[in-house]
């Protein structure tokens, strides 16, 4: 039988830690919850708690930049599930509570409301640390200030929104970073009608494609309306007195003069470092990026502590030990979680490093591994090759051409990665992950062309985008040879 | 250096054939060029001759009916490539050339020119028979006779196209069979202003998929105006003078009464047959379906007589042998013959029968076997669930539901097949491709989960919702275990 619904706050913790086997998860967010459901689906007599520092249990972050844009029409609308359905699964809610010690010998965790401010204990029987990530702060950036906002919590959401809902029509904006979150937020401010320039250190944005693909985002963000100063290095941003913040850039002109006017509103997008003051004197160790070190069962070797999710380090099918926080990765890594704090025995594939984001019209993936990224690996010899081909038959109205990047082994063809940058309605996203299944599967370049995928004229070829970008570095590979 | 361009017509085929080794496809669709091309492209000297009985090389028979809604602007844009693309990759073309008998000793084909109608001869070194499927036209349907068409070749393009467009609008058509073509000439027709019935014998359309599947399509076809009479068999059609055609069917009422009325076009859409006429006499055996056996190199036993396309037994990596013709696996082996003939050794991966249709504003896809196609599998134990999950997250506008139907191994969790039905938007296609991935390299259902697929809120959910599907079949399949 299901455990009744309850939602706690921080002030009748005591009433409800008592007696049976408990499963605690620090963190309210991919990781957390995923570990939650999956202990519940699995056992619908598990008790589970999920303890959040605020009061937005499994809201997704990655939406952020939707609301912001006003398409997601509330801020409620960006909860995965609200806090009635995690009930309803059964799940316990300790809202407004932040995890501040761990005590693994005592099997307590030492808490403070975030609301109340008072001091209390948790005790558990496992205990995951899902703690999440949080945004980078470089010196002279002050990130918090009036006008300065980061993209991370829903705290920092409302921030922005209200600062975004409050400028007026033209308002001169600036997204520090062109990433994920910062090309999102440039096609927020812009359906915000506001004046938005674009701050990036290197020559194209999206740096986790190659510049041959970046330079096609780089163009649709500019198509819109989007002032880009690239190769241009953000040193500090001041403010002035009635004038908002002036940004201290290094770069090449005229990047450098998009940046000579002050500025009403700062959005700084420079990434994220894990979260892991919790493990500090516990005995959980870090690893790869400062992130906790866990084995592919979540473990962190210290008894009864689990860790995951984006303040984990990242089991990489190609690169072995990483830290690559996304998302879906803390989905898989949490369910996991959940289902080994329960007794089981499951172990986390491995990320990719899969990813996708759509940019006003155009889309750009990847998964794998750039030529760059695989040049680290001993024994490979990368070679890249990059291909234009027709989402679906040229005759057929709409078509659009996919560049499609391939990435493989020389030596022995093996497949280590892809990247796919074109429209939107192109189906670039799950073109990427059939290169995501095909390198999951350890499959050489040409056994892509082996494939048997869909084709109707409508929608794809004889030979799917994919394939003709895999016959392409197989050609160069065998003239490379010959 | 290239061969100069050259097209050939029958009356100077003996000029032709001299000298160096010389490989031959008969037949210009999919398996021969596709053959020709990779030979090329292995070896830019080969020499390299394509029969084909009519002057359509390399058109996309999958794309007649796009003609016929007008979609597409004129004939001419159904080629693939173009005569003059084929001459430049060096390919020499023998239009409306017949090929009517094979002399595997004496390495001759016969030929009769369609147009002049003369008899001639064209030796080989290698010969493909790439010679297609041709309509099956049961007794009492007069394929031929005006106003009764089949949708194949170039030339019952042009008839469908030439009484299409005599059509008044409002004038009443039927097409029979609800496949693939049967489908997409309904949309074309309703594009065209016509008053369209479709007869099914079975109780949805699109057998190829499950009936709570088909009903999704059947509910779209006739949302957009087309009266679809189910379980109806038609026996034959009947002349009417100067009243066109009246279809004797037999079937329960309501779907009888729809065709009470005569018809002023039959669209004839029952399938295909293997056309191996060739290779009787000649020692070429037939297998599956009546189709030529070849083994997964498209040989055929005979010495230097290859076979490819919708002419040969199928190699399926699921079902072993079978017969199921299909343009991507028509390109896959005439990319493996036209190696092979070279003196390769390339094998054909075989297919999954992945399929994908487009009929109006919703797609249909398939790959693998469904519930009762694994039945007759030895040692395996199939079960099937359907799933329904969005195809991005709910809260970013146009969110659609895909219905997700997965078959499985009970015994072993082994994935065996997929079908997704939902709106042309929904990225349908690639979706299946993924399944198509897993399929390919063996792995189990659960495995599906373990995928890095890519996420972003306008593109997909954390778990995607094929992933969704793969766990929901995961979960039936815990509760009937336990």
């Amino acid at each position: 039988m299901d455990l009744p619904p309850r939602i706690l706050t921080d002030v009748d913790v005591s009433a409800h830690c008592v007696g049976m086997t408990h499963l605690l998860a620090i963190g309210g967010s991919d990781a957390g919850i995923a570990a939650a459901l999956r202990a519940r689906e699995l056992d619908p007599s598990a008790d589970v708690t999920v303890m959040l520092a605020d009061s937005y249990p499994n809201y997704s972050i990655c939406g952020i930049p939707y609301w912001i844009a006003g398409d997601v029409a509330t801020e409620a609308s960006l909860a995965h599930r609200t806090a009635r359905d995690l009930e309803t699964a059964g799940i316990g809610l300790l809202l407004n509570t932040r995890a501040v010690a761990l005590d693994v010998e005592a099997r307590r965790v030492e808490t403070i409301g975030t609301v109340s401010g008072a001091a209390n204990s948790v005790a558990y029987d496992e205990v995951l640390v899902a703690t999440g990530a949080h945004p980078r702060r470089p010196a002279g950036i002050p990130v918090g200030e009036p006008g300065v906002v980061a993209v991370h919590t829903m705290a920092d959401a409302n921030a922005v929104h209200d600062a975004v809902t409050a400028l007026p029509s033209g308002a001169r904006v600036v997204v520090v970073g062109a990433g994920y979150i910062g090309l999102e937020m440039c096609e927020a401010l812009i359906a915000r009608d506001l004046d938005v320039t674009l701050v990036q250190r290197g020559p194209e944005v999206l740096t986790t494609v190659d510049l041959e693909l970046g330079a096609l985002v780089t163009a649709e963000v500019r198509a819109h309306g989007v002032s880009v100063a690239t190769g241009t290095t953000v040193r500090g941003l001041e403010a002035r007195a009635g004038e908002g913040w002036r940004v201290e850039a290094t770069g090449p002109d005229p990047s450098t003069r998009l940046l000579r006017d002050p500025f009403e509103l700062a959005v700084v997008c420079l990434g994220v470092a894990p979260s892991t003051d919790l493990a500090a004197g516990t005995g959980v160790e870090l690893g790869h990026g400062g992130a906790i070190a866990v084995d592919d069962r979540m473990r962190t070797g210290v008894p009864h502590v689990w860790a995951a999710g984006d303040c984990v380090v990242t089991h990489h099918r190609l690169l072995g030990l990483t830290w690559l926080p996304l998302g879906s990765t803390a989905h898989k890594q949490g369910r996991v979680a959940g289902e080994n704090m329960l007794g089981g025995d499951r172990r986390f594939a491995g990320s990719l490093g899969t990813q996708v984001v759509k940019v006003f019209d155009v889309v750009a993936a990847r998964t794998g591994l750039r030529n760059h990224d695989a040049a680290s690996l001993a024994g490979v010899s990368p070679m890249s090759t990059v291909a234009v081909a027709d989402d679906h038959k040229a005759y057929y109205p709409d078509a659009v051409p996919l560049s499609i990047g391939v990435t493989g082994d020389q030596r022995t063809g093996r497949l280590l990665g892809a990247q796919i940058v074109g429209h939107r309605r192109a189906e670039v996203a799950k073109r990427i992950d059939i290169f995501a299944a095909a390198l999951h599967s350890g499959s050489t370049v040409d056994e892509v062309s082996d494939l048997d995928l869909s084709y109707t004229p409508p929608l794809g070829s004889p030979w799917d985008a994919v394939q003709i970008g895999a016959q392409a570095w197989e050609r160069t590979r065998h003239a490379s040879q010959s």
